[in-house]
């Protein structure tokens, strides 16, 4: 990365107001230090809580202005967007059940917007989203930030180079072992993820289950055509499932797997996918993403690093560092942050962004993922029919 | 391992008679060097291949006596059931369409078989054979060689033991990249397995399919209870099939995935399976046997080793080396023949042969597979529909 | 890592001066980053260049205010040090033959300080350096960034805790390949690296040796006794070393050995280190920083992780995320200029320090990372003689 | 490997007679399946304890004929040279103290022999025996085992084909941790090790430090010239060696390090070696023997396996399977004792043997060996001093 883009086209930093993430949560600090690593936005306003004096603590111990610590997201949202220097995007990143009010409301004000993924609990609010954002023009981009991985943006790119050649075969999966335990509570800000209501539909899908099916999509450029699935709950007395497997038919004609759980005790975040082509299979796991595995169809596998031999552009572009020196999760993370910025500033100044910098996931990308979430309960409810995504 | 059982019972080695594994042979010589590591074992005679003058070309290349070289499998068997020192036992290492007809052979001729997999190419071939062998009383050892390494001997005992606890996921997977390419050629004495009739119905379930399945079984003792299932060709212009995914349910509730190819570019000989249960999750791959991984539900993630510590007998007995000394595939093999040698002289002499030593697949173990294979076929033709097995 | 410790005490973050790093270099945005990633510093100023110019230019594409852009580093000292709102801290990252001077101004003009490494050039300055920051009671913190890793901490609170033992065996090792061809050119903004008078009296420990020698002192606790060297250039035609090794005696009757180079071609950054006492052995690789393993003497191997099982409060305080979601050099870089801040601001505040945030190296550290330079250099020109440190 | 060398020159199997590795023995089963697995050699004769009755119990358990079992080596070696079928080759496995008497005697007897390391105790022993060796022209192999891995193979064959470069950079370590615990006995077959008179100068260089000093040489192909050294004993109480440092200066220049232990509680087997060359560096572990790391100057890392892209002819020669099929510390075992046998073969018949075959340790590297040993004592002695090898 070279200089700061939003500063040369902006002249200042991206004023950012943020939606949930109060102090103890893991997604909130997240949120923040991938705003802030690559300082393309100021955080300038949010409501953290839904209980508004929690939220103003909050706001206060982040250091903002306690004249722009808000009572509610709608007085925020209308305060910041009569201000002269007003937010330009909003972040949201509370629980899913609300992802749909708050992207609209935000799009309504004419904000940006960053909103943590699953995109919205139903079809029908990711297809009004969807339609909404693109009649807007606004930026909205959807944090599925395991895509933000130089190793991943790596293996993107090799396939649209045509490294693999044809695209075959696709594994994917992704195994947790956080909910394995029977009886087991959640943490208080996190136990929204055992109801269904706000959860939504599925537990596991929703979590990690869209992760996957981003992942997917986004290195080999493929669309799935169908699915044969099997969803449900392996731990006793669970009303949200924890686990689903599909069979994949891509609509190339590739065939592949996908499975997730929350279930595996023991394993921590295991993210996996395997891309083989006609000319060679890549492989990576997000438990040690500085390392994308290239078995070639002839010739010995190779260990593609970060800034490594071989590196495409969108890989150096996601990378902030000489080979050798370990980049993880924020870093992803703030990829995603940072090219989302480069894309709003453009917007705001009508300048050309950065072609590498519009690889960050978007609402249609969002909708795609509702849309895999519901084929999969639809294939696992008629036995395993093969169901169109 | 300890002393000679074999020597012990009998007072000498196991007499053996070999059908197929011409010099060329991979698999041959394999079956070979597993027969003489642990020295239970002389090859006495053979019939290397269709051609006679090549089969005795190569048994004199073996250092067989030529008075036991002989035309064809029919007069080897009946030769050596009439000797006095006539062989005990008789290895099958043949293209899969003659397994049956040799295996029926040997055993009405009176010998104990170890047979290369899967069992047969129908399934009521496999059913009658399975029967033939449970009437005889004879021994018969399918070399589902995988279950011979000392690490997946540790996690069935580790299973068994319940260090995992209730099992709830498994997820199997083979891996391979030898039939990738359009076009390409086996050598000729491979060439038999892009033919259905010599193959059977399905490549890629034959060659390796039977072998997960066989493991996943193996290590977690639970039986399948239905699948839903896609097999084809994902290689153009390929009549067999060369990949094949599942969604497995077994017997006890416990879900999982199965997924296999051989055209995977550039991958060599990916076998690999993760089985959670209540207590936690292990992992093995055949390319780095000598690891298994132990992710206890609380507790940091181990890393258990031939003979290190946590050793079960079951692994100890399939060892031969203090730990830090790796054994590989042939060792694994080896097992399997060593343990089969055990429970063919315990049987010849009436003797108790050690428990540990009846881990190696029989009959009925190689029914299954063919079961298996019957139902992910039938699934697939019905769309995913759940097919029991 | 909980609330802002900075803002608790300060009621505001701390105003950082930044001295070298311009816009191409490569540390320059590492320290940057490292100070952004959790909100406890705002960079108000900057000398980023000696060329007064680029200097400015540098810091207007960085966003500081332009009344703060100043022509030298004595002019920023002296201008910040009479503000009100002047800068507390002074962030050092030029190269190595200004460490002493600039670190010695700051000290003089009442900064506290945060210095690249290796300290100084000469042992002499390293010593004066020293006296001067413990005359004055700042906080100087010298950037042995490795010792901010998760693992690393973990590995030292390991040994603290006693989980180790007594210590007996150390090796660490420091391989690169980035400076192994021969007559290959450094870019302009390193190659000062080449240069003796100004990389200091050896380029390969000044550049990672005294990384190596910091972070074996820090997990073990242990000092060094003496030294048993060899110090070197493999590549022909070079005028600075590239590789040493010693043999290495600790104050306990530790052995241990010592080995870096930055010519083995091909090779990243691979700094490694290994420990092993009475009670078990411990490995970890910086390129793979989220794993440290622990080789318990009667037990399995276990891979202990960031917020793992076993995860000690010295480790989880330098963690921001949950297991499974790797961090990586940044974040380690980051814990390091964070628990600087913590104690700055407790030294300014009057109050108490988390003791967690007390391990960061500071100008004692710094002083033996340069006797230690000077004691390898010693023993190799007495032909090995084993020398004091 | 293909056809049976030893078979096609001779006619039949080479006859083996063993000296030591009575059935207790680990290192005693381990030549015997060596021996057996490429059937080249048959077990005729032995002699496994120095109590007679002990040793002939040994030989009818292994099923050796009882008027082939002798009171004394003296009286067996006497008895087979007279014998018209007698042994062809001794293979000795006895305590260190009586290799050099075993092989004298052998030799004397006219016959060639294997035998363990290190080749003897004194360095007078070790000249003494290569000349006698030498003068005879017999066929002396000396198991230095880690040399008959595929992948051990491959990286001589990388560095004699010059995919390496000039070698510059040389580091070997050998880290068990068997022998950390302090007041720790030894099985009694094992216990002269603790005893300088029978196990020699120094246990730790005698164990394993010859086998890393061997490692070292065979795949670089370079000579030492000078070391710097310091051996000594960590664990309190111990009369013998348990550690030793080394710094290394090639003939040609190139620089190392050699490290080996067995006090390092927890580990395992720990045999590495990394080795830099001017166009590339590899790397390659005892504990996974099946990759060999190649990270060339330009160009990705890659993994190296037996039968994989890029096996040379002296790898392939030493591996029997394809790839993605593990072979372990047999196989290797088991490449020392085949080579061996058609070194025999050949010269018992006035063939030609294959070069490839002619790549096992002999008489000479067993002197070097031996005078390594000298040399790293007298290095410790005189304070570190530079000591010619």
């Amino acid at each position: 990365m070279g200089l700061n883009p939003v500063i040369e086209m902006l002249g200042r930093r991206l004023r950012l107001a943020v939606i949930g993430g109060g102090l103890g949560s893991f997604i909130g600090a997240m949120h923040r230090q991938a705003a802030r690593l690559d300082d393309r936005y100021e955080i300038v306003t949010g409501v953290f809580s839904s209980d508004s004096e929690k939220s103003k603590q909050a706001g206060l111990e982040l250091g903002l202005a306690p004249d722009r610590l808000y009572a509610s997201v709608q007085e925020m949202l209308e305060a910041e967007a009569a201000r002269e220097d007003g937010a330009d995007v909003v972040a949201i990143m509370t629980p899913n059940d609300s992802h749909y009010q708050y992207s609209v409301a935000a799009v309504e004000h004419g904000f940006d917007v960053i909103c943590d993924k699953p995109m919205t609990n139903t079809l029908e609010e990711a297809e009004a989203l969807h339609k909404k954002v693109q009649e807007t023009g606004l930026v909205f981009c959807l944090t599925h930030n395991y895509t933000g991985y130089p190793m991943v943006r790596q293996a993107k790119a090799m396939v649209d180079e045509g490294e693999l050649g044809t695209i075959r075969l696709i594994q994917v999966e992704y195994v947790q072992g956080g909910k394995a335990e029977e009886g087991q509570d959640l943490p208080p800000e996190l136990s929204w993820k055992y109801d269904p209501v706000r959860g939504g539909p599925s537990m596991v899908m929703g979590s990690i289950g869209t992760h996957a099916h981003n992942l997917a999509r986004f290195i080999t450029g493929l669309e799935l055509a169908e699915v044969s699935a099997d969803i449900g709950s392996i731990v006793p007395g669970r009303v949200v499932d924890d686990y689903a497997g599909a069979l994949l038919r891509f609509e190339n004609g590739a065939r592949g797997t996908f499975w997730i759980t929350q279930a595996a005790a023991g394993v921590e975040n295991c993210l996996q996918i395997r891309v083989s082509g006609t000319k060679g299979t890549i492989e990576w796991m997000q438990e040690f993403p500085q390392t994308l595995t290239f078995m070639p169809l002839h010739g010995s596998s190779q260990n593609r690093t970060p800034n490594g031999p071989g590196t495409l552009p969108l890989s150096a572009h996601s990378s902030r560092i000489v080979a050798g020196h370990p980049e993880g999760f924020h870093e992803g993370f703030a990829n995603i942050y940072s090219d989302a910025a480069e894309a709003i500033s453009a917007r705001r100044t009508g300048k050309e962004p950065n072609p590498l910098a519009l690889h960050f996931p978007n609402s249609w990308d969002g909708l795609l993922g509702i849309r895999f979430i519901d084929s999969v309960i639809k294939s696992s409810e008629a036995n395993g029919k093969w169901t169109k995504c």
